[in-house]
């Protein structure tokens, strides 16, 4: 898949020095979740203070905003906006001030009630500021505290409102909590390190930490880390777990593994297993960088057919200032891409990329490798097609912005221009990533959807398109 | 007074074009009561859109974030943090959306009565996410909407609530209200035009708007526009008017009209009556620029002293990226400030300026003019004494931050440097801005507090600090 | 005059210290003598490093590029280009680096030979590879040391070929050489402070030096500063000395004393000597801020018509992001001046500003004083009337951009839309600057070039414009 | 080799259209021969304009720079700078303005005896303003412009004093030339497109224009395209080729072609020949990227090790703004490149580079690869021990700064901290360029200079070093 869609990333610590610094390197290392704006709260003297901004974690975190920022105890987030408003009311994290009660929140993932849990409010006599889901999950809790006077049973009492996904990271003045869907359909990572405890969105975010042991947060687990140490409970009744897939074909950075599975070695498996079933003749096999590379290598190492490089980035690719009035779209693909003709120019070709959304720039793409000379050009997609709406946090959200559901395979392939195309099936997707069917999210490629709601919504949807 | 200490500034419009132009051109004119943040909200298909930023109005309003902005009402407003957390969490204006009420809110002023408020709703269960006192009072309409079931009693019965300064401006969706503190504190216009109504906290900010009509809106005045015309109501029971003297005396733009006294004028006779009452024998009268001229130009006129720049605004002044290891605190004084020697040596000088706070840059003014050959120094003051802290808008908080306080005129003199220093009286100031002397808020000088909370919270602070 | 309409600034040290900072401040304080470039060469073991760029002193020498620069002899330069061509080519100081010669040059001035000069080199084979008057300077400069072998001498002979205005800086490793053309048609100062000596464009640049001795280069004079000491020379023979009378009028800080007359007495008494010749009933006399004030504030003192402030210069005033279609040109007056309407309403105003060039600008101004209600304007001009191009660095180049020379005084008002208008006379304006007439540059108010080719150049401007 | 090491590149076109846009695409397509400066000159109604600045070609040339640049032909440049001085002095192209001359040069490549030809220049009296090569070309072309009368032949006569690699661009207002030293040492190609002609230092900058014929620009050919059409002609007396080899190894963009070969089969069998001569046992082949990724999947396609990422390029890696204090070197490399655990752990891995320079980069990069777990490492490096200093173009200037020159191979590979290292012999070099080794300059590798100034300058340093 070319381009970023990304979705959110989450970065905490509980520690015995200052955290701001280790806060910017865990966000940093999450930027591929999300560019659009990034934050962090951090806890001093029973108080929590605030920077947020639009841009990059170099750009809102700067020695200026972060200077004055002391404090051991802190959360972060990047945020890459799937709905519309993309203002600043939304970036995280988000604060809520109250009676005994002093908390911020950060949060990847997507509720599939959020519009039900924001009316229910609403109705009750609640109103909110911003359409972050955040401010909804902070009033829940706000009065399941009230009910409780215990924030952790307040918390766990949260979730029971909550339907969908989410990886969530709470801190108070004085204690840290993570909490992760009953699904773990986002991933969330733990890191045990000498001084403190720190959780992410990814392993990768821990990098900059000393010697550490690092671990998912189980799906339905809830941890608090505090002076008292750590305590750990359940958050509802599990009854199956369901992991984004997602994560694995496209999102999750290449050296990250989560739910134990290495998200590198899942994308490989995924073209060993394209190769091994989806073969055909060709002088060579190639990726759409970057997205493509681990399937595409992967695939040349079953078939035997050569991996090289035909498409390369363009590293200084940027926004041009002096464009042609003549400039069609295709032209974007081509100063993002450059197709070495000396290694396509009279071959059979093998494309592997991640997944097919649309197909337009795909179809850009095979064009472009067309016109440099490639005699065949065949397609493999590590994913199966996709042909359903997300409402877990990926930003795919309606059915006919799906090829999958106008055309057949066959269709699809004559539409982009190639001389064969394949998908790997289901069965392959799980093999590779190794975790069993019944423990993935799978919904936008099988419209089964882990929360009845989800699949509601789904239903409802289509009949509203056709 | 050197340097700036504005507040806020409001803008709001009804129209029948689309509004996003005048808001920026109206919010421009106010540029100078806020230059931390800058924000605009628009009502469109019973929605409201929103752009915040941090920066000046130029930064924030840009073809970028404003050329989506499409509809025919709108508010905005500049900021200029007085209290500590300036992040962006607190641009104006603030949105709530609820069952059946929507609406965005930018203030100007300050609530007296803002912890307790904040205090009280929280102990109802509210929370809050932000510092701000628009959070406060959005809540409270609410409630009070709640109760009432129609927003404008709510508006009304909000006020009842409220402490202390503010010039509101309220949108829905299809209606716009100004209302003002039944005091008139802070200003706040009125400008009927070909085509619609906007309201302003200064004049200047209509310019744009063709031929025109302009009022103050009343003190406890709420007016409502909306497609079924203009409503005016009152709010709360008018004691008395109580409208800050340190609009007059530094905070407004000088070409303002406010409460039917022309800004500029009230400055100019406040330094004639300086000249009356507090003559001495010099060879020029002269101004710190920019806040003093008005006033030196006055004193001129009465003394007969010849007015002439004695001190100069540096126009280039700006961040020094080499700055001198053994640069001292006047040097800064001196890149902003540039002495004319020729006009200065050998003379004896009357210096004018608005006010004196903590005495200590005045002090350095005076040496720098002393260092190029002033003979004698002579210092006016156009505002008495500042002794008391203000709870309705100025940034000036606590006693000992007052030199008034702790020296007597004689000895801020000597503290200064000057050969003799005056200041006006409070008679004089009331005779130069012209309006009775029960009309006007000058508790900071007289510390005669128009709302009672104002008169204990100053108490509170004279024992906290003694 | 409205607006910006400088030349260049030089400055240049010779000290026992790193310089660069001096350099800077040095250079901070002749901002208003050029914002489009700024430059600085250092000497350091033998060699001469330099840093130019486009943009304020402030943007160009900031930590990173100057933080390098050691040596304790520099000179600097801002310029402002008045010919077309303004690419970073022209920057200066210029370097030549040749056969035992090395040498840095920074220029304020204009050579009437210019083109003479360039074309009779380029036709005894030189080539040049800038259009900058510095190239031409170092060529022959360089020539004069192949003849002579002696830089003292090769400067000084390089002046018999230098027909107009030049304050020349040129350092080589060892030597700082300063020198003004005969006539002093352009400023130029020296410092002579403990530890070292420095020159400027103005006195104000030595404001951040230790208790100094100030003076101008004498006209014709030529000053070497090396470890040896002072050396002084002449250069030519000094008929008569020609300073320019718009150095007073408009160019340099009102804080400058050049060739020992006071810049700000030398405006203000402009302005008493206009209402000394010039009188007129008024209820106010005013200023166009900033370069009228001083004259303005002179007429008040002599007249007893009392000073005021009637047009504010807008302090935010800037690009505005959002321009309305509709805007016409004299709404570009309109956001950078501010209108007093109190102070001008139902008033006869004397306004006073330093000089008139095509006219309409001002007739926007006078416009927008009748616009907010100014019973009659009265307009008073410090330089007698602008009618023949300057070919000593003011950028005044054609005959027919002089509205003085399409029309009568009388004209003139009318077309502004004055009451009425009158100038400042010639012997005015010589017994204000207080240098005799014959020393002084008036040519473009009497067209007598001081030197034989700039009459010359006039004449044949004259018939090519007819 | 990791981070950039590139020289510059040339771009010119000769067109019936405006030009600039096409120079601005072409300018870019050779961004990564040159991030430190851009510019442009235009040929316009007899006169040359330029534009040049410091940074990227998006920066430099924007719609406000380039808005006003008319004209059917020029020429552009972007430039690393190799030397010491790279203050904006140097940003080319270089403007000549004589007697009956003018013309701008843009240059790629370095001249052996440029202090030679400078020193001589000098002791004949001439005098340079800058230290680039662009005007001691200039300044001979001129004078034998002088003897010649006739600038082809000028061209041919100055090439008789250039002593190295030039591939030059030349442009009067009426004329474009393009030459190449007789070696052919640095690329540069011809497009003959409908419409005109243009030129570039690889052809990847031709993707924008039409349908087209590209061939090289023959080592020691000039062309001369004017409207009496294109003219060829031949410099000096071909002796030899000397094509860099390094632009195969390094520099070009993979995707050109030069000389007739390929850069990224070049590259691709550097591998492929490593594989062959130099096996070893490996689970994985992997790359430093970018640079070694196209000779690894030549290795992994000859020995039948699988090819797979085992290090990524951080997309997202910058200056960072909080650096902790104890960040180590090695830290830099960590932020920029992402070790994969999992294909690396318990591994034995061969990585494949394109060159070692000082081995102090690729040994944080093994041990970052050890950290990680890889049981063996074995180093393939496509490009021979670099031994000696280029005086061609190439940024290694001194024979102490090799590693190579200290250590033997075996301890090169144990102070990287490899079990195993090779290099690529120089016949495989030759074999992967697959043009002659006589027609190769490997100078760097082999101390072969094809110049004789170059062997003599080789020994010289040699001497002085030791």
């Amino acid at each position: 898949m070319f381009g970023p869609r990304e979705e959110c990333g989450v970065f905490g610590i509980f520690s015995k020095a200052d955290c701001a610094t280790s806060i910017y390197h865990g966000l940093s290392a999450l930027q591929h979740r999300g560019q659009e704006s990034a934050g962090m709260a951090i806890a001093r003297h029973g108080d929590i203070d605030l920077i947020r901004g639009m841009g990059l974690v170099n750009h809102v975190l700067n020695n200026k905003t972060v200077g004055d920022m002391k404090g051991h105890m802190g959360i972060g987030h990047v945020r890459y906006s799937t709905a519309g408003e993309s203002g600043i009311t939304d970036a995280q994290p988000f604060i809520t001030k109250g009676a005994d009660i002093q908390f911020a929140v950060a949060h990847n993932g997507n509720l599939v009630n959020f519009i039900e849990l924001r009316e229910r409010l609403i109705e009750r006599g609640h109103t909110f500021s911003t359409s972050a889901d955040t401010e909804v999950i902070s009033k829940i809790l706000v009065n399941e505290y009230l009910k409780e006077g215990d924030f952790f049973s307040a918390i766990k009492n949260t979730t029971h409102h909550l339907d969908g996904a989410y990886s969530l990271l709470i801190m108070t003045p004085d204690e840290l909590y993570a909490l992760r869907d009953p699904f773990g359909l986002r991933p969330l990572m733990m890191c045990d390190f000498p001084g403190g405890y720190a959780f992410a969105s990814e392993d990768c975010a821990f990098e900059t930490l000393p010697s550490k042991v690092i671990r998912d947060v189980k799906p339905g687990e809830i941890i608090r880390v505090s002076k008292q140490g750590v305590q750990t409970d359940r958050i509802g009744k599990i009854n199956r777990r369901a992991h984004c897939m997602f994560e694995y074909v496209y999102f999750s950075r290449p050296d990250s593994t989560i739910n134990g599975v290495s998200v590198y070695r899942a994308r490989k498996t995924l073209g060993k297993l394209l190769a091994r079933d989806f073969p055909v003749k060709a002088d060579i096999v190639s990726a759409i960088p970057y997205s493509g590379v681990a399937s595409a290598v992967g695939y040349s190492e079953v078939s035997g057919v050569p991996y090289t490089e035909a498409l390369l980035r363009n590293r200084y690719a940027g926004r041009s200032f002096i464009m042609p009035s003549q400039a069609k779209r295709d032209q974007i693909v081509r100063t993002k891409l450059i197709p070495l003709e000396e290694e396509i120019r009279g071959k059979d070709i093998i494309l592997v990329d991640d997944s097919i959304v649309r197909g337009t720039t795909m179809r850009q793409i095979v064009n472009l490798v067309r016109q440099v000379g490639a005699k065949k050009v065949h397609l493999r997609i590590s994913c199966p097609p996709v042909i359903a709406p997300c409402f877990y946090g990926v930003d795919m959200q309606q059915y006919k912005q799906f090829i999958a559901n106008e055309k057949t395979v066959e269709e699809i392939g004559k539409f982009i221009g190639v001389d064969t195309i394949a998908y790997n099936t289901i069965d392959n997707l799980v093999e590779a990533i190794g975790i069993p069917k019944k423990s993935l999210c799978m919904a936008c490629i099988n419209e089964e959807y882990p929360t009845e709601l989800g699949g509601l919504r789904a239903k409802q949807m289509k009949l509203t398109e056709s």
